[in-house]
Order: structure tokens, then C-alpha cells, then sequence
């Protein structure tokens, strides 16, 4: 290819193939009876969500392929970072979204309503994809008329969702990452036997101030040793070392758990800076989509009421349900039960500390 | 008074009491161990949430007042709308607030949290103010570790609620001011008994279009002819005109839903655009708060995850548990199950519309 | 057409035609040299705004359709004024997006910016069709590089502007509907008289006030007193009853003004509740533009700096300058300028109350 | 202390001295007059600003103290930048706040202005403080009425001002930290000439793709070419590596800027992933800082139109003036206009990459 190629012009409107794009918009309720003045807007608030999940998509792609690596480059940590920060301002508008798709009415929808069944979001491919990309199993999902979610594509999407659910999800790529860092196993710093011994320390000092205290009563410093018999059991299993079987809500094994751990409690050392963005950013990732779910659930709630959606479901229901259930890093979510205030902390030996930073501090 | 005195000066500190507003944070980290610098934020944020509370117990008191009147100036209806929007924007900065406050880490929050014991945002009597001003009623709410959400305030704090429950809230009063609403009588125009005709009419030609047509299997009929048939016994019961006895969580009367049903159906109709707008907005409310409580929900999990709440309470699941359950304008949520297609509805006779119209268009 | 058509089964892909959508993104940097991972974006986040774009002109249409009649049902005013909070709920997603765009960096542009050009923003047809539809006139506009707007486009689009530009825009329209309401020649009530009085009695007593006070030094007094006959001089002006002749950048007739000053000042009567309405909306509609065009000249600055877009315009200045100079609803903003206290409003007579309000309240 | 008053309990409400915030809003219009309803909106919506602005004062003092060391530990570069993260997310909720000003309308407003005279948020000393922190200096401010910006305020806040304006502000100290960094004049990698040899190269083999493609007309060619000259007329002067005096407006020297330049070009290596991210935030600061002064002065605009605002000035023209124009990061901002693509960046040698690399990877 010739370099002047690249100098060949390209107009605006042929480079975003606005021909197509501008002429995808036929109105169900034009076709088959009276123009619904707002159904133009259905369609196009969808076909941008569906422009959004595309790009989301690409996005996951390029995040899994730099965590499906034997060995990854710590530069790479730092743009899977930064994808995820692309995602996460997506997902923000997604949510916004819904407040134009609100300015139509439920009496507004009445009017083309009827033209579009059976289709509805519950047939989008792309948004499964996304689900099943980040980690979101078969057997976790709530299940929607007792239906599988996949009846309603065709046998090749089926196939593809198939082997995307049997192949790795960022999840599980992420968790393998978790694995096989070295920090909780470091020979200088037997983590896992200091921070048993922290936790136990911190409640024992607790115990006793709420023993000693004169400033509340007899039954509340029953109830806060009771509350801190509980803190205490909860740390002594989580730490314990043995590998429980997962619970089947479970994405992370222990020693992914426990790396997760680490980054959190020691994130101010240089080399777990991106590390700590990046497991930060996929809760956010997670939090949005439920968010999201919640929202959309409200908005189909004031369009339809107890009516059902036009895919046969009660909406509402379904989509309130799979909110926070959809969830894929939710061990990630659970680490915050498992940290201790900074000041307790078992120190980093200087040996260590060294190891965590930057050649060029040596 | 002397109009002169209207001119005196005032200085913007001295408006706005900057020296009560800016030396009202006192870390308690600094003053009981080691100063934390998220405490600040914590302190600020908590301090916005309680201004925006104060603003919105002024929009409702007057909301109140205006619908607290035996017969309601239309002018009135515009202004409690006007008061609605304000209410609406506050809420959408305190959801987005939010990720102000998850800027600071579950670590972060643990270096001050146990000093915080047991203050709560369970403690925000404005905020109990504004449920309770809303139409949240006692048997209604959720309880929080098999509390009474009063026993955290003062007696005097209790005495205020008891008697702000024993009043009229504003759910209330809006319900009767739809009760008092003429146009479901209409002489001229038994909306009722037309309305009730024109779904069976709709009902019967949707079942004849689904057996009649060619397009779809015959199990697919089956789900359809069914779901349809919920539909159909849905609505004979809603409108059968008898005064069931209301649900637990039924706010309006039937008279009032009716009138609720026709201002939505009527909407064009000049008199009934700014009722309209008002009936809307009062759902913009309720679903804002119900998205507030959800988010709120997600950060605490976040901040704590499974650990207890500084009050004592697993915070997450409370929170999200009352996410929807506290709504107060449920019935106005399910009128969306009640439409029908503005072009099956009974069209108002001439001498109708004129009623519902401008005196100046005649 | 038969009744049971309306019942023929569509997919949500079929409908929504995901096939051209979704196949409508072909990156140059691929065609032409090396993928460069952001230029999926690039091409997603545009053809977002297209769709946008097509919305709105799409909600312009309508309302051009309301006002562009000779005598306009006061159902439809209500009609027009949702239509612009859906264009305002569109705005505010087009505003935020460009944080998605902003997380593409400058580097990251440079990958395959060469290939682009001359493709450019200023190349949109549609967002032309809007500025047009809105009321931007050619000799209004900022020129760009010194050439006409229209050059980059086909004869057929050109025509096509020029045939919207020599036709009524919306803000023509909605001008030529307020010199037409009524109000203000009302028999019963000489609005412009009382208004020029009620004024000058305003000014009177704050001059008194001010020359009285003894608050306030003789030098802060005489500011004072200038800033007082720099706005008795500019209402005398103003309500001068003269039709002098329009500035350059003034859209509304002296009547319409005056007509949309009585509804602003009397906008609690109920006919005139929708029309303050519609108003303000649009005046919101033109700051949103105004934001966008900010906000947009923000991110080509960070992303190209000094350098050249790619349609050879030094961007940043381009759309900084045009941010508030294509704003086309001036003449609405200015009427904050002519604004005095409900208070000091001359009452309006019984009479006149009655024919503002509603038939069924007489 | 005894370690048991870490338990001593703590109410919500007197943690957060509510009986101090919940009690500064006195009505003026109440006081002096008729109570305005939207007065109250007024006072607690710039209560809540200035605690906005407290907190932005305790972040960036933080971030100073950081900055202001001979040495700058590597971990806190990581505590600085999330400390911009959360005056960013405080910005955008300080943006979107106006929305609910908003909802009081220009005659709403009326009803109470007369009485704040000459209050005006141009007495915002915390405000000021946040400015003159950042790094505006008196030299660069626009006036206000021929004022300076300080004769508002008290002799010790003037004291103040003037010495933290005389002391390093933030922008001084991060452009003295960037002037450290070692990477510019790295032995083994001589960054200048290298990059002038490769932005050559760049612009040499562009100016002969353009004079040999078929594509363009002669006259798109010349403007091209012109286009090519003006920009490596700029790099060359950009990296003379001559000291020239600095401009009015420049607020990092030369070899900032070179290092500001080297850590946005190589972000991608570990040592330069944070402080990459620390530049971009705090260009995102001074962006959201300039949009809130624009949609501020939109804001003045429509409440008080062409009126002089409360303070005495024609508030629109001097909020506008100052948006862009109070900038204090526009060196790095100007940065965009001197990257190159990554394909054509010299190439770090490995020995160069290690040192930018951990410790622990080698």
C-alpha cells in the first residue's frame, strides 16, 4: 500500500456510512396502521444502546486478550486499565439514557406498542455477549419465563454464546492473573500468618475497650461483643487457609481472594498502583450494569405497569431480579469485609517494600 | 420597618453564616488518635446531604399547604408542580453525589470509622421528616435490626413524627384533592361505564387478530390467548367500581385512582396538563428516592461489605430492601397497567372538552 | 392491510435493523495501515450523535407542524413544549458523552488522525439542518476558514438548506405566535401603560431608598444611583412602544417580545402556564446548544491543541466562538432585563383573570 | 487518651454539629420584608458551595504538602492523583448543581435581590483561596469593575491572599517536581534530539505525500503544504532547547514542559503510569474549573439578563471573560500540539526501559 493512501480523502458522512446508519429507522406503526410519532424514538435509543454495546465489546476483546497471557506486561496492566475507564464512562451514559427514553409516556407506548411483539431487549445478542465476556454463567442466571435466555437466537448465535461461556471470561482470566502473583507467598513476608495475627490483635484490643468503657450501658456492650464475636468468626474462616469448596456464587479461588487482599491493603506500593485501579474499576464495571439493570427495571415498571413486556415477561420483575444477581466480581465486592484500618497493619519488611518499587528508586 | 432598611448592606459571609457553616467539622480522629484526612469528606458530605433535606422539607411544607385546602386555586396546581422540579433536581445531585463519597476507599473509612460508633445516617431526623411528609407510614417500613426507626431520636424528635404521621401527608392530600377532581362524573359523560366498554372492545378484536392470524405456531396462540385473558380479568376487576377493601400498601381510594386514570388518558385537555404534570412528577420523586436508597445500598456494600453498619445494622441489605418497598406513590405507579391506546379511548363529547378548556377559547 | 398484520412477529434485531447498524463501522487505520485500537470509538461515539441528530430533527419537525398554523389548538401548546423536553434530555446525554470521547487521548488521535482527513465535524448535515430548523441564519453565523458553511456539502444538500434557511424557522414561528396572542392589547387591561408606570414608580422608590439610607458612604451612594438610571434609561427604551429598527441579531418583533414579557410576568394565570412553559424550554434548548459547543471546543483543544483539525479549521477557537453566537432565542434571554418584583406587577383586573383561566372554574 | 474514648458514643446529629448548619439560613426577605419562598433555595445552595470549597481547600493542600519536598516519595505521586480524582467528581457535582438554581426563575429572584446588595459570590473567599492555591496570579486575572479582586475582603483575608500568593502555588510546585524528573537528560537515551529527529522525519515524509498523491486538487495541496510548514515551524521552536522568555501566560518552563511532554509520550512504561495520570487530572481540574465559570455566566445571564448583578458588576460578561482565561495548567494543555504518533517515537533502548520498569521484573 502506497504511503499517498493514507492521504486519500474521506468525507464525513461516507467515513461513519451514514447512508446506512440514517436509513435503518422504519416505523412498525407507519407500515401496518397510523404513524406513532414516537416510536421513532424506540428505535433509535435502541440502535444506539446496541452502537454502545458493540463498542463495549470491543473494549472486553482487547481486556481479555491482555489477561489471556502466561506472562503479562506490567504495561499492559495499565491500558486494561484504562479500557475499563472508557467502559465505566459508557455505562454512565447508558444509565443517563434512560431519562430520554422516560420522556415517552406509557400512553405515548400504547400506541405502537402492539406492532412489536414479540421483539424485545431480552433478543439483544450483543448484550448476552457482554454478559457471558465479563463472567456471568448459565447456571447463574435468573431465568426468564422459565425459558433459557438463549431460545431466542438463532443456532449460530447459540453456537457462539456456547463457546464463549466454555472458553475463559475476563472474570476467570483475572482470577488466573490473581493466582499467579507472587505477592501473598513472598518468603520475606509470610502475609497470610501476619495478618491472621493483626485481625486477632485488632479484635482483642476492641474487646476490651467495649468491656471497659464507662460510657455505655450493659446491654449495648452485649450486643457490640456479640456483633464483634461475629467479626471475628467471619475473619477466622476467611483466613483459615483451607480450601473450602466454593460457594457456587463464587468467581474467585482463595489464593485469588488472597492476592485481591494484598493489593487492597498494601495498593500505595508502586508496583500494585494499576493493579488496585484496575480491581477498583471492575467493581465499578459491575456496579454499573446493576445499576443499569435497576434503573431499566424502574423505567419498565412506569411504561408498563403490571402489564407484560413485549417479549412476554413481566419486565419488571425479571430485570429488578437479575440486578445485583448478575454480578460477576462479587468476591471482589466481599474483600472490603476483610480489610483492617491501615494503622494495623502488618508493615512491609524493607526487603520487600524494595521489591514492590521502581528500579530506578534503587 | 423603614425601606431604607432594605438596603443595608450585608455582606456574603455574614448571609450566608459562613462562620457557623465553615467551623462545623470537627474530626473526631484527630481529636481521639491520628487525624484521617477522608474524615473531612465524610463530615462535608453528611453536612450537603442535611442542607439539600432542609431545601426539600421546605418545598414540601408548601406543597402541603397548597393541597391542604378545602377547594385549590388552578393557579396553585402549576406552582406545587414548579415545587416538584426542584425537588427532582436536588434528588439527581444527591444520587450523583454518591460518587463523591466512594472516591473514599472501604481502607480509608476504617482509619476514623470506629470512632463514629453508633452515629448513623439511620439518624437523620430530616430525612425521617421527609418520609414520613411523603406518606411513608409506620406499618409500612422496613425495621432495622427489630428497631422502631424513632427509638434513635429525642422524645421531642418522636412527639414531632408521631403527630407529622397523624396528620395529613402529602400523599394523602393529594389523594384527596383527585377525589374531589369533577370530571369522573361528568354528567355528560359516564367515563366509567364508556371507559369499561372501550377495553372489552379492545380485548375482543386483539383476540380475534391473534386466532386469526397466520403468522404465529399454534403453542405461541395458546400463551398469548392466556396472557390476554389476564389482561381482560386485570382490568374488569380494577374497574368494576366496587370499593374493594384497599391493600396494605394502597395510598389513593378507587375514586381517586379513577380521576388519577382519567388526567392521564385526558392529558391534552388544557385543565388537566398541569394535574397531569403534577401526578408525574410525584412518580419522578418516588423513583428518585427509590434509586437513591438503592445507590446509597451499593456504596455501603462497597465500604463494608458483609461487616455491620456503624449503627449496628447490616446497612446494605436495609438499605436495599426499603430501596423499592418505601415508595409512597404505588397506586400512580400501577395506573400504567390501567391504559389503553389513546385511539381506543372514548372521545369526549364537544360539550366536555369545552369544559376542560380555556375560558378565553369560547 | 389486515387487522392480523399488526400481530405478524418482528425480532428485535430485524426491527431495530442491526444488520446495517451493526456493520457500519469500517476503521481506515485498518484499511490502510496498522488497527489503531481507538478508532472504533472515534467512529462509534459520531455515529451516536448522527442518531441523536436525527431525533431532534425529527421532534423539530413536529413542532414546526404546531406552529406553522394559523390558529394554534391550545392542546398542541402542551404537545410542543414535551417535545422540547425530550430534545433537552437528548442535549444533556450529547453533553455528557464527551467524556467518552475524552477518554481517547491525544496520542491515541494521532494513530489515525492522518486518515481521516478532510472528514470533520463541520461536515454534519444534520446538526446543520438543526441550527437552520432552530433559526440560525447564514449571516449570523461565525465563518469558518472563511468559507460559506454550505461548501463542504452536495448541491442537493446545499439546496436543501437554503430551501429550510428562505423558509419560517422554529424561532419565526413561535414569534409570529406570540404577536399574535392577545394578551397583551387586552381591552380591559392596557398592559403596556401600566407596566411603563409601575416601573417608573419602582425606580422612584429606590432612588428615594438609596438617597435616604445612611448604610452606605456617598461614594458607594453614587454608584448606586448611576446603576439606577442605567436601568430606568434601558426600560424607557425598551417600553418606548417604538418599533425601532431590529438589531441585527434580534429574532423577535417588539410585540412578540412584549407578548413574551406579559407571559412571563403573568405566567401563574392557567392559559398562560403551558406557553411559560414552552418558553423557558426553549431558551433551555439554545444554553444546551451553547454547552455543547463549549464543551466540544474543550475536547478538540485537549486533543489537538494548537494543531489544525482535520477539516483544517483551527477548531477550539472556531466552536468557542460559536458557542454563544449561534444562539438563536437572544431576544428570549433579554427578557430577564425587563423583569420587575411580582409585587411591583400592575394586578390584573377580575375581568381579565377570568378570561385567563379555565371555563370550568366559572 | 484512654483508648476507651475511641468507644465514646456519638450521635449523627452532633457529630455533624446540625444544630450549627440547620440554623444558618435567616431570611432576609422575611426580615426585612415579605418572606421569598426561593430565598431559602438561594442561601443553602451557596452554603453548599462553600462546603464544596472547603473540601477542595483540605484536598489541595494535601497534594501541596506532597509536592513540596525536595524528594518526592514515588508512592505518594499515587495519593495525589486520587486525591484530583475526588476534587473532579466534587466539580461535576459543583457543575451540575446550577440545575437546581435553575429552578428559580429570573422574577422568582426578584422578589428577594434587592435585599442581598452588595453580597455576591465575587466575595467567596474560599473561592479565591482555591484560585490563587491552584496557581492564578493577580497579573493574569481579569478585573472586575477596575477592582482588585481582593478589596472585598477583610485586611487579614487580604493578608491571606497575598501570602499564599506570594508562596508556591500548586501548578509552581508540580512544574519544579516535573523540572526533577530525570528522564529528559537520561544518558543512556538523549530524548530532545532524538524527538526533534523524529518529528522531522515525520513532517518530511508527510510533505512528500502530499506533493505525490493524485487525490487532491493543486490548490487543497497548497493550503496542505502551508498547513505542514506552520506546524514544523512550531515544533522546531517548541524544542530549540532555547530558554526564551517565558510568555505572560506560561506557568512551566521550558524543561517541565519537556518532561511533561517525555511522561505523556512513554506513559505506557511503570515509573511514568502515574504521573501520566496525575497531568491529565489536573488539566481535567482546570477544565471542569472553566466550565463551571461558563455555565455559571449562562446562568447569570438568564436570571439577570443584561441587570448588573448584586455585587455591582454586568456578572455575565466578567464570568465569561474569566472561563478559559483563569486556566492555570495551560502549559500542559498546549503539550497535545507537540505528540507525535506512537509509531513514530524513538524507541526507548532497553537499558532506558528497565530503569522505567520494577524493581521486581528484572
Amino acid at each position: 500500500m502506497s504511503s499517498s493512501n493514507k492521504f486519500a480523502s474521506v468525507h464525513y458522512a461516507e467515513y461513519l456510512q451514514l447512508d446506512k446508519i440514517l436509513s435503518a429507522q422504519s416505523l412498525r406503526s407507519k407500515a401496518l396502521g397510523e404513524p406513532a410519532h414516537d416510536e421513532m424514538l424506540f428505535i433509535i435509543i435502541h440502535q444506539v444502546y446496541e452502537l454502545w454495546f458493540k463498542q463495549i465489546l470491543h473494549e472486553l476483546e482487547s481486556m481479555m486478550a491482555i489477561f489471556d497471557q502466561p506472562v503479562i506486561d506490567e504495561r499492559q496492566i495499565g491500558v486494561a486499565s484504562q479500557r475499563t475507564e472508557r467502559i465505566i464512562e459508557i455505562q454512565k451514559i447508558m444509565i443517563d439514557q434512560i431519562r430520554v427514553l422516560e420522556t415517552m409516556t406509557a400512553l405515548d407506548f400504547l400506541e405502537f406498542r402492539n406492532y412489536l411483539i414479540p421483539a424485545s431487549g431480552f433478543q439483544s445478542f450483543q448484550f448476552r455477549k457482554v454478559e457471558v465476556m465479563m463472567g456471568l454463567k448459565q447456571g447463574q442466571r435468573i431465568t426468564y419465563n422459565q425459558k433459557p435466555y438463549g431460545s431466542v437466537f438463532s443456532d449460530s448465535q447459540m453456537k457462539e454464546l456456547e463457546n464463549l461461556e466454555a472458553g475463559n471470561s475476563l472474570a476467570q482470566l483475572v482470577g488466573q492473573w490473581l493466582e499467579r502473583t507472587p505477592f501473598v507467598k513472598l518468603d520475606a513476608f509470610p502475609f497470610l500468618d501476619q495478618y491472621r495475627k493483626a485481625v486477632e490483635e485488632m479484635i482483642t484490643a476492641e474487646r476490651e475497650a467495649i468491656q471497659e468503657t464507662g460510657y455505655i450501658g450493659e446491654e449495648e456492650k452485649q450486643i457490640r461483643l456479640k456483633m464483634l464475636d461475629g467479626t471475628a468468626e467471619f475473619f477466622q474462616q476467611a483466613l483459615s487457609g483451607e480450601q473450602d469448596a466454593p460457594d457456587a456464587d463464587e468467581t474467585l479461588s482463595q489464593s485469588a481472594t488472597l492476592a485481591a487482599l494484598f493489593i487492597q491493603l498494601y495498593r500505595d506500593e508502586p508496583i500494585l498502583r494499576m493493579p488496585y485501579q484496575l480491581l477498583t474499576r471492575l467493581m465499578d464495571m459491575d456496579e454499573l450494569f446493576t445499576t443499569w439493570r435497576f434503573r431499566h427495571a424502574q423505567m419498565v415498571k412506569r411504561m408498563l405497569g403490571k402489564k407484560i413486556g413485549t417479549g412476554g415477561s413481566s419486565g419488571h420483575d425479571y430485570l429488578k431480579n437479575t440486578a445485583e444477581k448478575h454480578e460477576v466480581f462479587r468476591d471482589l465486592h466481599r474483600i472490603s469485609t476483610l480489610l483492617i484500618p491501615r494503622s494495623a497493619l502488618p508493615p512491609l519488611p524493607e526487603e520487600v517494600k524494595k521489591t514492590l518499587g521502581f528500579y530506578a528508586a534503587h
